[in-house]
C-alpha cells in the first residue's frame, strides 16, 4: 500500500527529547516500512526514518523557536495535497488543519486524534466535517466528542518490543514517571508509597506552567526518607528506571487518552497500579498486567499484590496487546476498511466491521 | 458592490472591551453599508452591525473561554466558502487560515494583515501562496515580509470622526495610553515628563505576560509627584483622557504596524510626540499633527513645542487623512483594482496602479 504519514512539526520523528505523538508516528512508520509498504513521511527535516522523508521544515519547530506552527503546517498540507494522487491512504497525526483541504479526499484520509478531546475548543470542526474518518487511541477518548463523527476504529498505541527490554528481576521501589502536574497526581503517588512503607522514585520534568503546583503541593511532600526526586530522565534511562521498579504508580486524575508509560512499564515486566480513569480499563488487565484502584487503601493493597505478580506474565500481556507491530497491523486493517468501504469493486457487506465508516462516508459523500 | 467582511472571532465587532482589529472591521463595515454597498459580516453573534450578520459563534471566543480559535475559524471559513458566489469581494481580517481554502478565488479575495510581520512564524505561508492579495496597514509593516507577495496597497486605518470628538481646549498633562509593555516604553514616557517638568497620566492595562516588567521596571518609577497611574480606562473615558491632554507620548521601541491611539489623539486635537519607529513617519506630520523624535532631549523639547501647535490644525490633519470614510474609500478602490485586474472587460493597462496585483495573480492563475 502507498501510505503518507503526516506528522506534527513540533519535534523530529522520532523526537530528540519529549514528544509522545512523534514517537508513535515513528514506530508506526518504521513498522509499515518493515512490512513492505511504500511509506512517505511528511515531517521535520531532522527526522530519521526508513520511509521516504519529505522535509517540511529544516528541524522541529520547538527547537527553532517558532511558537505558532500554523503557517508551516499549512504549507506542509499544501504539499501533501499536491502529491495526494501518489498515495492510497493519507494518515494525519495533526489535529485540525487538514479538514477543509482534504474534504473531497475523505475516502482515502484518516486522522488519529492524539490528544484529550474534552476541551470544547476543537468540537466545532467535528460537526462541520462529519465525513472525515477518525481514529481514537482509546474508546474512552471518544466520550466527549459529538456523536456525528466518523470513527473508523480505536487503535491503541504500540511500542517496539525491543525499546524497553524485559527485566526479569525488577526491583524494590515504586516508580512515578511523567510530568509533574495536578492531573498526574504525584502527591497521591507519594501518599501511597509512605502508607505502604515502600520507597518511591519520581522521574519527572516540571514544565514552567506547573512550577507553582510543584513548589506549593509537591515539594513539601518530597522531604520524606522514602521519597526520591530524580528530575527529568532521558529516553535511555527511562526503561532502566521502569524495569528496576516493583510497580509503576499511575494515580491519574484526568481522562488520560492513552498513557504510553503504562505499556513502557509493561514492556519491562513491571506491573502498573493505576486509577480507573480514561484509557486505564482498556490498557490494564487486573491481576495480569497490574491493578486498577480507586482509593488510597486499594492502591496500598495493590503495592503488596504487585510483588507476587509474575513479571513474565506482565511482559506477555505487553507482547500480546501493545507491540508496534500489532499497532501497525491494526492501522493497515483500518486503511483497508476505509478503502474497501468506498471501492466499487468491494461490496460494502464484505468489508467486515466497517459499518461506522460506511455510514459516515455515506452521509458526507453519497 | 457585494462585499463579505470576515472578522476574527476573539471579540464581538465592535468589541466589548479591548480589540483593535475588531474595532477597525466595525468602522469599515458600517462605512461601506452607509455608502450603499451590500455588506455581509462574518463575525461572532454578539456583534452589532447594519450589515447582514452571519453569526459564526454565539459570542466572542475570549469571553467564552475558548483558547484555541482554530476550529471555529475553520468552520466560519467553510461557510464563507459555501457562499462565495454571493460576493464580488471577500475581505479577510484573519491571519492565515483562509489561504488554502480560497486559493482558486484569489482574484476576488483580499486579506488585511493587522499584526506585526517581523516574526518568522507566519512567513512560510507568504511564499507558498504568493498570489493571495494582501493589504498592509502601513508601508513600514511590509518590510520584514518576503518580496514575493502580492501587495495590493497600503490602507491606513481610519476612525469615524465622531468617536473621539475635537476638544478645542486640551489640558495640561501628558498622556500615555496602551498596554504596559517593554516595546511601548512607559519608562521612557515617565522620564520625558519628569525631565520636562510636566504631569504625566498613564492609562494602561497590565497583561499577565507583562506583570514582571511592570513590577520591576515601571512600578518603581511611578512614585513621583508628576506621575499618575490610572490603570485601564474604558472606550468612553479614553477620548476624554486623550482630549484633555496637552500631548500624547508614543515613545515606542518596536515596529508598530499602525498605532490607532495616534489617530484617536489627533481626532481630539491632541498632538502626538512619537519615536521614529514602524508606522510613525507615515502617520505623524511633524509640526502639524505632532513631532517625531529620536532622543529624550528631542522629546522634552517637543513637549514645549506641542503647547503652541494649534489643536484645530491637528484635528484638520485627522479629518484630512484618518477618517473611517477615507479608509472605506481606499478599500473600495482596492476592491475595484482587484476586480479590474482580472476582468476580461477592463484592459489591464487601464486599471491604474494595479501592476503588483496583476503580476501576482498572473503568477498564480494564468
Amino acid at each position: 500500500m502507498r501510505i503518507a504519514q503526516v506528522a506534527p512539526l513540533a519535534e523530529a520523528v522520532p523526537p530528540r527529547l519529549y514528544g509522545g505523538t512523534e514517537r508513535v508516528v515513528s514506530w508506526l512508520t518504521e513498522e509499515l516500512v518493515a512490512d513492505g509498504h511504500a511509506v512517505t513521511l511528511f515531517a521535520s527535516g531532522d527526522s530519521i526514518t526508513a520511509a521516504d522523508l519529505v522535509a517540511c521544515v529544516p528541524q522541529g519547530l520547538r527547537l527553532s523557536g517558532i511558537k505558532d506552527h500554523t503557517a508551516n503546517l499549512l504549507v506542509m498540507l499544501k504539499e501533501v495535497r499536491r502529491r495526494a494522487d501518489e498515495f492510497d491512504v493519507i494518515h494525519f497525526h495533526i489535529d485540525l488543519l487538514q479538514y477543509p483541504l482534504f474534504q473531497d479526499l475523505a475516502h482515502k484520509c484518516v486522522t488519529t486524534l492524539h490528544g484529550r478531546l474534552d476541551l470544547p475548543d476543537y468540537h466545532p470542526i467535528y460537526a462541520a466535517y462529519p465525513d472525515m474518518p477518525l481514529v481514537s487511541i482509546s474508546d474512552n477518548q471518544r466520550e466527549p466528542v459529538p456523536s456525528v463523527v466518523n470513527w473508523v476504529r480505536t487503535v491503541h498505541h504500540g511500542l517496539p518490543s525491543s525499546v524497553c527490554p524485559f527485566n526479569a528481576q525488577g526491583g524494590d521501589y515504586l516508580a512515578f514517571l511523567g510530568r509533574i502536574s495536578p492531573e498526574k497526581r504525584p502527591d497521591r503517588a507519594i501518599r501511597i508509597a509512605i502508607e505502604a512503607g515502600v520507597p518511591l522514585k519520581i522521574a519527572a520534568k516540571v514544565d514552567s506552567a506547573d512550577q507553582t503546583y510543584f513548589d506549593e503541593i509537591v515539594k513539601p511532600l518530597l522531604d520524606h526518607p522514602l521519597v526520591e526526586f530524580l528530575g527529568e530522565v532521558g529516553e535511555a534511562e527511562k526503561c532502566h528506571f521502569l524495569g528496576n521498579a516493583s510497580a509503576l504508580l499511575f494515580p491519574i486524575d484526568w481522562p488520560e487518552p492513552f498513557g504510553l508509560v503504562m505499556i513502557e512499564a509493561m514492556s519491562t515486566g513491571t506491573p502498573v497500579i493505576a486509577w480507573s480513569q480514561g484509557s486505564v480499563p482498556e490498557v490494564i488487565e487486573p491481576g495480569r498486567s497490574g491493578f486498577i484502584v480507586s482509593s488510597l487503601d486499594e492502591a496500598v493493597a495493590a503495592v503488596e499484590h504487585a510483588k507476587s505478580l509474575p513479571r513474565r506474565l506482565v511482559r506477555d500481556r505487553f507482547e500480546g496487546r501493545f507491540t508496534a507491530s500489532r499497532m501497525a497491523a491494526d492501522y493497515v486493517e483500518a486503511y483497508e476498511m476505509l478503502l474497501g468501504a468506498v471501492s466499487p469493486l468491494v461490496p460494502a457487506r464484505l468489508a467486515g466491521g466497517a459499518a461506522v465508516t460506511q455510514s459516515g462516508i455515506a452521509a458526507g459523500r453519497l
